[in-house]
């Protein structure tokens, strides 16, 4: 066993790199934060040679780099240009989170989970065409759920089903687009759903209640905007499995304990191996493992 | 009891986040110092947002905020903006000490305290209008003493009496402005008075020797100045207790020993509760309980 | 015995301190790092005071300053200031590495050291005249060696000797410039040389393969640029004492095992007294103390 330091480099994209990504690392166990701020993907690649030249390749699982800020495409950027600056075995496990982008998808996809049973179901994403909307459906299409992928504009929610349409293993679920902006197209959105997710941006109602009253095989219901008005009307921040209607309902506040525990536990991780890539994908998986609250 | 790290967040106006209050920090007992240089009041919401949303309450006690820098004016609105952040229980133990100016007072006037009694003594503070002038009359006036205020320009002084009032506890000592600029108007100020304690800025000479020389009911003088020449002529920076002419002198130096005591002291007491905020009184109150040394 | 934690300051003329030294610096056993970026020598000031007037004397060797980035020449000013500002007993120890120039050049020497006694012999060290290459002049000159400073300019070789001579101590080595530009030149500065030291930049081939092979009683070559093509033709950078034509050689990367050891082991010593300064000469004698790999 090696007594080496667990060492995490935040690699944040804002000027001033968060403090709340700062302390869940130390209570997730790092020793050490290197915090840095006002990072650009080219300036990555000179941090991450810092991080594989140092220690010895069996200690490299005590390095490792986490990715954060509040752009997300700016952080899927920066984690392209880590995982293309390791050479072989000289790499370190590095997480990406900006914008707590992919623990909150992967809070909202286990919370919803623990009611419906997503292989199978039909899962409509409101805003789906949003960084936090594509990881949702996603996460739901490889649990082998049917998704619909909504947006005002169906040529944008068609596009972004092409692009993930690589990151579905054939055979799981399937991804496809559905116009949600007149009452008509989210009627036919909403048809013989069990499961809607709203990861629209801040004070846009996507689902009046009127429009979801109507549908009553609707099982689970999930916000991930924290800011009134939300997405889903009727469903409340601090919603946690409240029974709304019927319906089982998670605000983004609802679903920030167990975002927290995936979050602590994905930093956690990133020190078993040196060589783990944390996208959404598998920080779900992570998520899923962890024990009902 | 938690196993939490104890994290301080240091949160300094200037550019480069002081080594002094970072060192002492560590040697308070804060596990963690997370530095943040070149703070401007409107960073401080998302700052201590951090801070209150990832911890629970019960372990909110183990971070804390320390507000630095040059720049006092600032450090107070930082301080008022981080109080405004925190919303009910979800907030976390502050502490103002830009420029060294809080820990200063307190020791400046615990120093004296221990040579004079404050209740019902006259105090003249030199240099009173400038932010550790103001801190020193405030803590003694709260101790019992009728203070006298000076300033070179009577009005200012009486402005800066006017602004503390409210400050200080109805039925304790009082507070009163006094021009000291001509030799007539100083030897007004100094009648009758106990302690003098000088906090103007560096290189005015504000007491001069034969002026103090007539008034030998002076028992303690202090000089927060370590910038040759001090305000009180015949005081040394290096003096600690020392007797000049009879008259008990403490030096800028001489009082950074107590200094240092109530500054770790504090920053040790952050971590007590979740809900402190240490201004000048908090501080000094800290300072007296310190043992003499 | 002292409880306080051993505090490293990181002072980087870079803008994004070197993640490399902060990792090293950490498993070197400091138990903080503070890293500043963007230093300029003017800064270096205020943060020595913040270092030197926290601790008591008899804990100023728990703090140290650590001075970095890739600018060897804002390196070595910084180190100036550093020094200069330390006010008598009041100082904490410093150690200089610059783009690593003293580790390597510490390595270097004592890596050609193991194969062939320095003192006595005569040491060609070709782009003498570059921060790194004069480090490798003294270091070897201060060993006893005869020592031919190349340069394509003889001017600036004998500038560089000039510039050293003081830093050689009476009775040992030698400095003398040479020219290494044309075939003779080389020729003349390779006559009776036992070891080559290239320290070059990258990218510039000093000594062809032809040149060389002439010189049958060359015993050690060490090429310190790691990018190809190398300084001396015929040596790879993953050198470390591999037999190349029967010379024995070390590349860039063959000797930073060694270098990283030196690092570490030089860091660690800061910390044993207060008024150390660590530049080449010291670092090297650190690296020398070490066991062979």
């Amino acid at each position: 066993m090696s007594d080496k330091k667990k060492i995490l480099i935040q690699l944040d994209s804002d000027p001033i790199p968060s403090v709340f990504d700062r302390i869940v690392a130390i209570d997730a166990g790092a020793d050490e934060v290197f915090s840095y701020g006002g990072i650009a993907p080219e300036m990555v690649r000179d941090l991450i040679y810092g991080a594989i030249f140092t220690r010895g390749t069996k200690d490299l699982n005590h390095t490792a780099v986490f990715i954060g800020g509040n752009d997300l495409a700016r952080g899927e950027e920066m984690l392209g240009r880590a995982v293309k600056s390791f050479i072989g075995s000289l790499r370190v496990s590095v997480m990406l989170d900006s914008n707590g982008a992919n623990t909150t998808a992967a809070a909202a996809v286990a919370s919803a989970g623990r009611h419906q049973e997503l292989k199978g179901a039909a899962v409509l994403v409101l805003g789906g065409t949003g960084p936090v909307g594509k990881r949702v459906a996603r996460l739901c299409a490889r649990e082998g759920a049917a998704v619909r992928l909504g947006s005002r504009s169906l040529d944008k929610a068609r596009q972004a089903c092409e692009e993930m349409r690589a990151r579905i293993a054939p055979g799981s679920g399937s991804l496809s687009p559905a116009a949600t902006q007149s009452e008509a197209e989210l009627s036919r959105a909403l048809e013989g759903v069990q499961v809607v997710i709203s990861a629209g941006g801040p004070g846009a109602l996507l689902l009046p209640k009127k429009a979801r009253e109507r549908f009553q095989q609707i099982k689970v219901m999930a916000d991930l905007n924290a800011v009134p008005p939300l997405g889903i009307e009727g469903v409340d921040a601090m919603d946690k499995a409240a029974d709304r209607d019927g319906v089982v309902a998670y605000g983004a506040i609802g679903v920030g304990g167990l975002k927290m525990k995936i979050h602590k536990q994905a930093v956690a991780a990133l020190f078993e191996r040196n060589d783990q890539v944390f996208d959404a994908e598998e920080i779900f998986k992570l998520g899923r493992a962890l024990p009902a609250q």
